[in-house]
């Protein structure tokens, strides 16, 4: 057991240098010794993250006939979070040091709660503290000015569902669905990208009729597990874990936490929660406005229910890391789904001190760059290149060597069998076109 | 001159009404009567933001051996913003009513700058108001933990500047290329989405060695006038100004707008600006990091500097939906850029009661839909359904008729020319192919 915890630090330390070390996740103001568990993507990192939101955008949102998105303000209304709760409910209880005046969760202190870790001074009883980012809208400063960030996408969808529903004209059963920031004042981020104060969401609120929310709550289940695999991550190492009534948020009646076994454990990749009709019953009664949906065909007006599954984005980044990650006795490759590599393709000149061959290899880079993510590298031998781009993912390399200016081919290397083909160059693009799936 | 201020202002009610009739773009947190100016993108509005987004990523990034994408925090470490000169220097002088309380920009109370335009109280001498949003990181909320959301995407590429460079092994030339929000609390935003207190930016920070400074700008003044043609924007409508030193940021060495004329009159859509070194050389000095970029032939260590090209994701929009929307007699198009249209084509069955037809229109629809963004539509009669396609921007509208189960084939329809043409079923993909240029 120790060794297996000692196995899977290891591996965290292991993603976290890599990410580093190729550009994919900084540390967030490092320069300036960083900020509070903040991160940055990089060069490689934007475009994993990005083919993760567009991939999951096109399978929910431009794949289906049910489905709409949106893309909503980050500072909303204060009166939106009187109504979601969030003011009232979204807090964690801390007691604050008398002496040094830190503050600590008070559920972490342990049996000893009442003396400070810090300075052994006398702790006060639990304050609860509010998880929202506060700021100012304008220049005065009064409280009547006060506004939150966003502490989650969800109330966007609900806000804005009359609007949505007048102009998209959908029919229930169907779904609204926003990727953006979301804000969290958490008291203990960590562990990498898995907690940070800022974040971001891909998220879907699915409005039905009450009958039929375990029907519904078992397909988005479904979906879920689907988009796990399509992320190529194996299904054994998610476990799905009801959250007991206690543990709850209290705006659901039933919620699945979709835990994978990240490096440092199993924990919450994925949720899916069944939200009722408190959201828009709530924002009715505080806004005055009927949130109610017309049934086309009987004229009953009623709220709808919702189902509503969230997707972390920087924890999916973190999760096909992680599972990507392989070690061989002398490479270390990130198996990635050829959809999520940042590169597709790398294309290299044997030597890059021979002209006819840079020129060769420019040639089929410039061809097959507009198609696909194209990496090119001319520096040291080509052992080093295929190392380089197995560490970063890159399912394909082309190498252009001598008998290339003769026979019209190269040579293709697959980067997790390692087999190589000489293909023609004229059949290049139709090859990767296969292979690529895209 | 006084009519055509009318005609435009008229123009902007238009766009901001069609904008919330068909779903583009919300009043945030509308419900509750709204938040300061802050808009929500709808189910077509965020289409055609992402849209914008990701051919600007696809030109600038993607498609370039010289540029690299990042995408980093919003929360930055505050040294940042000592360093940059933001908080001492990003501020409006306001004065404030000793009676009311109420604060307002010096600058715009013109001569009559010592009495309350509230209710007539004595207005203090100006004070300065820093723009950028503050917040506080964790639950002390000391001084020490206050933070502030970023005032521009830039500072990300500087404080990054060396890991991009140490992982990208780029040389100089090259540039560091991020689309995200920034936030800057304006005294008196305005103009629907033309100036918000949340707004996005897509931004480039290109590095180059200070000699060659006026032939980079020179580039980049015409890469900026490339992209609005690719946005399919009149340049007759875009008057470029440079900006006199009074009025340059205080980093800037030389700036230019390019001003579009608006409906509300001729204002800054993109910017550019010489930044010299000044941003890379006051981290070094705050961070005492070394920022300096490595001659790899001579080995001289120096600070590039920096040619910054911006353009505003949201008035890009803006202007977008400015060019193209147009009045005929009977109709309002948008006529949008294909690339940029949410829905490239629509499908319809000539009659929704007609189970023949709909079943071929379904299939046909099914078919497009994963190469294409298409709509369907069954309502009303044949123009009505134009009507509505024709002011959401959709290029063709494809229409099942009785002939169709015959002939194999159906009409297609131009937006813009209302041609109709008959089409073969079996051809449609190929045909689209041509003319959407995808």
């Amino acid at each position: 057991m120790a060794q297996t915890r000692d196995k899977r630090e290891n591996l965290m330390e292991k993603i976290v240098s890599l990410a580093k070390r190729r550009g994919f996740i900084f540390p967030g103001s490092e320069i300036y010794g960083g900020l509070a568990n903040s991160w940055d993507y990089g060069p490689l990192g934007v475009e994993l993250k990005n083919n993760i939101k567009q991939l999951w955008w096109k399978k929910f949102v431009r794949g289906r006939d049910d489905m709409v998105g949106i893309d909503t303000a980050l500072i909303m209304n204060p009166k939106v979070w009187e109504a979601s709760g969030h003011l009232s409910e979204f807090s964690d209880p801390l007691s604050e040091c008398k002496k040094c005046k830190k503050r600590f969760k008070t559920g972490e202190l342990g049996n000893n709660n009442k003396q400070c870790p810090n300075c052994d001074g006398k702790l006060s009883s639990p304050r609860k503290f509010n998880l929202m980012f506060k700021t100012c809208l304008g220049p005065s400063e009064d409280a009547s000015d006060i506004a939150y960030f966003r502490p989650e996408t969800a109330q966007g969808m609900f806000v804005d569902f009359k609007n949505v529903l007048n102009t998209s004209r959908k029919r229930i059963p169907f779904g609204i669905a926003q990727v953006g920031k979301a804000f969290r004042n958490e008291i203990t981020p960590g562990n990498f990208i898995f907690r940070t104060r800022e974040f971001e969401q891909m998220e879907i609120e699915y409005f039905i009729r009450e009958a039929d929310w375990e029907k519904y709550f078992e397909y988005w289940r479904g979906q879920v597990v689907n988009w796990i695999k399509d992320l190529g991550i194996d299904t054994k190492k998610i476990h799905e874990r009801e959250i007991e009534e206690s543990e709850r948020a209290h705006y659901s009646k039933k919620t699945i936490d979709f835990d994978y076994d990240f490096p440092f454990g199993a924990s919450e990749l994925y949720g899916l929660a069944y939200r009722t009709d408190f959201d828009l019953k709530n924002h009715e009664k505080f806004s005055g406005q009927n949130l109610k949906y017309k049934d086309p065909e009987t004229g009953k007006e009623f709220w709808p229910h919702v189902i509503e599954p969230t997707w972390g984005v920087d924890r999916s980044v973190l999760a096909v890391l992680a599972e990507a990650y392989h070690e061989e006795e002398d490479r270390i490759i990130l198996k990635l789904t050829p959809k999520l590599a940042p590169y597709k393709i790398a294309v290299f000149p044997l030597l890059a001190n021979k002209p006819e061959l840079v020129k060769l290899a420019r040639i089929i880079y410039d061809n097959l760059r507009p198609q696909f993510m194209t990496a090119w590298d001319d520096r040291g031998n080509i052992g080093k290149r295929y190392y380089s781009q197995d560490e970063i993912g890159t399912p394909f390399c082309v190498t252009v060597d001598f008998d290339s200016l003769e026979d019209e081919k190269v040579t293709v290397r697959d980067r997790d069998t390692m087999k190589q083909e000489r293909i023609l160059i004229s059949k290049l693009a139709e090859y990767f076109n296969n292979k690529l799936n895209v």
